[in-house]
């Protein structure tokens, strides 16, 4: 039976949150040496489950799908949470794919030896707990366990309140999976209570248990873990991804780049936000582009030059260049080259993914050495920051920070190493 | 004019510090793109100046010395504050090892193409400012700066109170050197005051400045910074080092490597702390273990069976198996095998370093894969935890975290990445 207040048994969170964290670090531990073939059956079982218990899925957000109707959110909201056989498939379908991955633990990513005759080897290891706060899509749910499991990581799921019920009915056909091939259950524990408070004591580590959070979902929750975490964070607060188009561009392709960077998905944080046009060929390339991204449904927003030479742009504000807009707008600005392009974007940007459309190989080799983002790009467009387009089979986010992950973070990115070191009697002089 | 004094022209620390971190993170911006030529051109001026200025750094050090025989500190004390030509001579060899090195930025770390054409490389890249923070020994200074130089990072150096003339010396030369190349001064920068506050302006990043710190110092130093950094943190607390001897090693090999992980230097974080003892071969191994460390000046701890095997064993207590002696001292315990060997050691080690000295191979990748400490040695002495060691030509330290740097930190692991992305007019579908 399903409670609508099931969460209200819980009282004292803070103690209920350390006992997730010390089963999370009991199960860590025996997933440290599980085995590629058991952890593969195991996602293969859960997607099975994921089907069979469909309609047990759906009745769950049913609930809370009818709770959000009733407290009037968005429409865009009650899409991110609705449910239907369709995306049950694909999150089945999701699991598959982490399924058939190779398996990251255990992998030896470098070996030498040395003149003493000693062999080392880096082999990677699990990172141990990692948190993952999400927010309305319950098919984080599954995704993100999926892809902590395959890397040997134990994971302490805390969804939005708005899905709590979906998630729990997801979660529960990870753990037949997990059940069925007698891997721990508590390898994938979702938190228990729809209490604001456990997200306070997950950013506090739980006594030391999680060794990395990964919040998904919008700014303000990436805002408040960056802040407030005392753990490792993996995440982009914005995707504020820049365009520049170079003297030497192709305008077709630019053309084409541009309007697929942006208009493509509007919603996701690899969509371009500010186009860049060389001063050296604003002539010939700036007008076509606009009207290209106009005709797409794209509002432009640019300053006076850009006004003059396109008599539809409204202006843009200095607020425009630090606005990730997520929605069908694209502020629009002159530089002068390179060397122009790299000074606005090192004001501007959020070191997530940057783009440059040139057939001068200088004026690429420069734009790569000048900005110090996750991602640049040459000639294609900024939609392609996804860990699925890297080919990293799934990815569980994109991290901006310059500490162990960055970029695309998936399986591998969610692993550490230890050396392995063979002798046969050395000792040190 | 060396002043005595010259800390106190600081009054308004956070201020100062703000100011330090501002002209880090300019000279980090200019250093991502200085060519490999010119760091390895700045490390050999660098070491010319030192040995062109040893009469200075002489004369600094002197103070130094005086003023820590006034307060009468320890005999090891003054030895770590202590120059000499020697030691400076060691110091100026040590920046010509660095500067002779691979340099790491910029080196193509993976590159793969995705089916559509896109070619995908991921980067080393500086990390951006480092903050150093160490203790007596002014020698730091000169290995820190070389080592954060050389990965094309900016750091900040805070060195203790008492070598603060000897490390503003030394320092001097690292800047003599930079200006020779034209690299940015503010590439090495010292904390221009003793005042213990600068070490909390540094652990709260200055205002996102310094992207990691690094103690260099004793366990005091280390747990402050690791209790109180709010940005990432390089390091480890304590080396706790287990060497575990199976039934199938050989004896003579097990006593060599034992003599020498316990005693060729007892101050190092790589000295094995616990000798554990297959029960199944304790009477044929144990007392010729023992009898060799006795020999060599060890004294032995151990719990009753020890004990009764080895009349001179002096009796160990809970605190023993927890304590990291860095003396002549070793605990000894009687474990059933390798499952024993872990069952100890996962709940006393502190993953820093673990030997296993066995001839099967069974028992070896038992423990290799039982055991989840950045280094696990077979058949060789722990005192090969070490950068210099394991190739790495020089380490900034070690480290236990999962996060990023595991292991002996040398230049690479100063080192990030970005991905950069060759297209040929790619869109996402």
């Amino acid at each position: 039976m399903l409670d609508k207040n099931i969460q209200s048994d819980v009282t004292n969170i803070a103690e209920v949150m350390v006992q997730v964290g010390v089963r999370a670090k009991t199960a860590a531990k025996a997933l440290r040496s599980a085995s590629a073939e058991k952890k593969t059956a195991a996602l293969t079982a859960m997607a099975d489950a994921l089907w069979q218990n469909r309609q047990l899925i759906l009745d769950a957000n049913s609930i809370d799908m009818e709770t959000a109707q009733e407290t009037g959110v968005a429409p865009a909201f009650l899409d991110r949470l609705k449910l239907d056989e369709d995306r049950i498939q694909a999150m089945a379908d999701g699991l598959r794919v982490i399924a058939d991955m190779p398996d990251p633990v255990g992998a030896i990513i470098a070996e030498w030896e040395q003149p003493n005759g000693l062999k080392i080897e880096r082999v990677r290891t699990p990172l141990g707990v990692i948190g993952v706060i999400f927010e309305s899509r319950p098919n984080v749910t599954a995704d993100a366990g999926a892809l902590c499991l395959k890397s040997g990581n134990a994971v302490i799921l805390r969804g939005g309140s708005d899905s709590f019920h979906s998630s729990r009915a997801i979660h529960a056909s990870l753990v037949e999976g997990l059940e069925k091939t007698d891997l721990p259950v508590d390898a994938i524990q979702i938190v228990p209570t729809t209490d604001r408070a456990a997200v306070g004591e997950m950013l506090s580590g739980l006594n030391g248990a999680i060794d990395v959070i990964i919040p998904r979902g919008g700014k303000g929750l990436v805002e408040r873990v960056q802040t407030d975490a005392r753990v490792p964070v993996f995440a982009h607060l914005e995707g504020l991804c820049h365009l520049y188009v170079d003297k030497s561009a192709d305008l077709e392709m630019a053309i084409t780049i541009a309007v697929n960077a942006k208009m493509r998905r509007t919603g996701i944080c690899g969509s371009a936000e500010t186009l860049l046009m060389d001063r050296a060929a604003a002539d010939t390339h700036l007008v076509p582009i606009l009207k290209a991204l106009q005709n797409s449904g794209c509002e432009v927003r640019g300053d006076n030059e850009v006004q003059n030479a396109f008599s539809e742009t409204k202006p843009a504000t200095e607020g425009d260049w630090h606005t990730e807009y997520l929605d069908s707008i694209i502020s629009v600005k002159l530089v002068d080259g390179v060397a122009g392009a790299i000074g606005h974007i090192e004001k501007y940007s959020t070191n997530h993914t940057e783009s440059i459309i040139a057939s001068d190989e200088t004026a690429v080799d420069q734009f790569f050495d000048g900005i110090d983002s996750a991602i640049l790009l040459h000639n294609a467009s900024t939609q392609f920051a996804d860990g699925g387009e890297f080919g990293m089979g799934a990815e569980i986010g994109i991290a901006t920070g310059k500490m162990h992950a960055r970029g695309p973070v998936g399986v591998e990115q969610l692993t550490s190493f230890k050396y392995q070191v063979r002798g046969s009697g050395q000792t040190r002089p």
